[in-house]
């Protein structure tokens, strides 16, 4: 079965934008679920803020293998209870990709637990990826390095956790450079976030960055069954010790009693 | 200067629970600091959850090199404004030391990004904690293992990020492990989290729990100044980029303009 | 096509020890050797000390996907030269499983960089491994734990570097822990360490330790093209920068010399 | 005590090389030990490849805490036993500081296990290092960049294994990116290393690579004990076993053997 993929788009620019309604026609979401349905292991569908439950209604997610996430205008318009959703899916071994100014999303923000911030600068600039960890995954396909003759500069410091690995690095026209390819994991569900997407450039009809995006599905889905109880405490009796205990001391909790929260 | 510390102590059962007064009589939070205060390098107070803002004003967390927290049956009630001052210190540099219970406080889960969930038996069993890496400095002056007669088990699979460091795994009487103390980082903060001090044992009285509370600050401490701009996205102008850099491409924001969040 | 593993044994103490001959007949190598082909995805052949270039010439490395490593009692009759192979290879993209005492094999603390040492106790005692990172692909089809009934202790502190990601941390039945399965990687390879395998025992004929060995194989594989130029260190000389660059300052090296290695 | 620090150099382009003696008369070795020297915390002397035994005698070593690696054109004359003795006091804790061209060092490549190769070009440009993580003890004191007018290029992919941080990425001139601040341990021993430092500019009269000199020597120093048997593997015999042990099954050894390496 192909991998399900669900393109999450805020789809707010390219409503009321001309230049990204020139670039995106159709909206950024279908041009990312495209670039992802040219593997036909992957099979991709999308989601905006503007449907119900923003398109990510529990039974949708519950059948979605891979999540990517593009927003930048609207952080602040996803509702919070679907953001734990998602963020409980996450945990369960939903994958998620995160794309340039998603990096100021909720559902990131949450998952990284640090503020996620970052230089920025819209001029249109030369940036040139490099290839940290030559034969990850998620870089195969590519050379040592590829170029993108427009985008948004985004500069360290990134503050983000020290990541799993570091996939990509950045070179920017005007001077900085940036962690362009992450690895994260949290829970059994693993994140990559990438950077490249500003909407007013043509950059998910790049080639490169089209392969990045199918690489990072196919490496972010995990096969194994969702893992439900992620974020539950079970008590273990003594009685279902696998040593043979016996009970000794105080004790705070009745025999059968919850744990607190 | 001394390191300013704050110990924060939830601060319930100590009232209501005669077992847990007859071990900590002045509350855990009173016995914790009186272990720091035995290293001059130290200077620990106290904060609960029933003063005024939980004994967390911004003036005071302004002050405080490094939190430690403790808290079990009341992670609900403590105000999810204050969560998010404490979060701002540690992206700021502040250091933060979890204990036991704590992994369940909301400013942990915040911070880490996953339900940090385990498993849990309260039988008084024997926990033994093996130093994994044996120079750090949180194990200054311990041996290769120490061992407490009594403690609450907890068991894995503990649900936190990969550590930057692990420092202590723990074996229990009844077949289970855990890794007890693990070290991260978010924003400037550095984070540890410790694994025993069950309030019906008397842990926090153990003279090796002690010595990792202490050493646990020590590490945690970080004096260079407060990164106040840690959560801002400044704009980086053209007229400013450290290169020589021609605008191109159309752009979304006027010049001067904030970006989104 | 199957991934081409090669399951390399000493095969020393299955020629002299009787125990081990009852055990393991054919030898240790040829029953992880029947636990990998299994699976149907696995193609493994065997490989051992006695033979001519330890049965690791170049060709056949060359071939290999990923080695599996057993050793004990003749780590220091491995040969310096097949000893770099191997390395070369790991560099360039090939996984490496290395089994129980051969964390003291010369190959894998050339990779390490670290002692690798450890403590150790063979009495037949009960291991429960905990998984630690429940839906790992090593940890593919594997409950929350498993036990073997009888094995040799491997006790803490392991001194490896810190790994990528702790998969499973034992228990033992004499009051020690270990992390027994932990990821790494060198160059483009992906390495495995997984404890379990005193060849008194007949630990490889375990269900489960079977299976962690399929599953290890298959994390381990790395399609991608062998990184053949890992080791060398281009000279990118100024007319072919990717930027224009104008040369100024002394130089060291005239135009066109290697670099010092 | 201040933190004894050995500034090894190995002093060769200083004897030959007229360019090289007009930056560093006295052999860069002297000016590095001369930053570390204004931080009165640090007392630094110098050792170089002509010395007896490297200047690196056992005693010696034993009573250094950090050691601090430059080397270039000789790294094939430095003797594999001195770099054996290095790496014992290294796993046993003390630091290790590898500037530059020591990338590809014997005891570089020896404690990473990787290849350590780069890019590189020699053609004095602007070198612009970032800080990556502000508030790391090894960016006191920093801004959030600073420049270097003219350096070596040494451009990634750098084949080291993945870091505990990136304390500073490089960008460079001529268009490529390196991560030239990282922390790495090994045993009980932190190792800093840090690009800039080619021997025919004057990159170790900056004074914020003096800083960062002075930052990573105070950061790599660990004022535990030497770790002196971290590389010996104990036996942990059954009547010393922390927990009641029946002895059970087959056995290798005979009781009080040695363990094979």
């Amino acid at each position: 079965m192909a991998i399900r993929t669900v393109v999450w788009g805020e789809n707010v620019h390219e409503q009321k934008d001309s230049i990204v309604q020139s670039i995106y026609p159709d909206g950024m979401h279908a041009a990312i679920a495209a670039a992802l349905n040219e593997n036909k292991a992957i099979s991709a569908t999308t989601a905006t803020l503007q449907e119900a439950e923003h398109g990510l209604t529990e039974k949708r997610l519950a059948e979605t293998d891979v999540l990517v996430w593009w927003g930048h205008a609207a952080h602040g318009q996803v509702d919070d209870a679907i953001v734990e959703r998602v963020q409980q899916r996450v945990w369960e071994g939903m994958g998620l990709i995160v794309l340039h100014s998603g990096h100021f999303s909720k559902i990131f923000k949450r998952l990284m637990g640090t503020p996620c911030s970052l230089k920025w600068r819209e001029a249109g600039e030369r940036e040139r990826l490099w290839v940290i960890n030559r034969n990850h995954p998620i870089a195969k396909g590519l050379g040592e390095h590829f170029e993108l003759p427009m985008e948004e500069m985004y500069g360290e410091a990134f503050t983000v956790p020290e990541p799993l690995e570091t996939v990509f690095i950045s070179w920017f026209e005007g001077g900085e450079v940036f962690r362009s390819g992450m690895t994260f994991q949290r829970g059994a569900g693993r994140i990559f976030y990438f950077r490249p997407g500003h909407e007013t450039y043509p950059t998910y009809h790049d080639g490169n960055v089209r392969q990045v995006l199918r690489n990072a599905v196919e490496w972010a889905y995990n096969p194994a069954p969702a893992w439900a109880s992620v974020a539950s405490a079970p008590n273990v009796p003594v009685d279902k010790a696998l040593e043979k205990l016996v009970e000794k001391g105080p004790k705070l909790h009745a025999h059968g009693e919850e744990g607190f929260r």
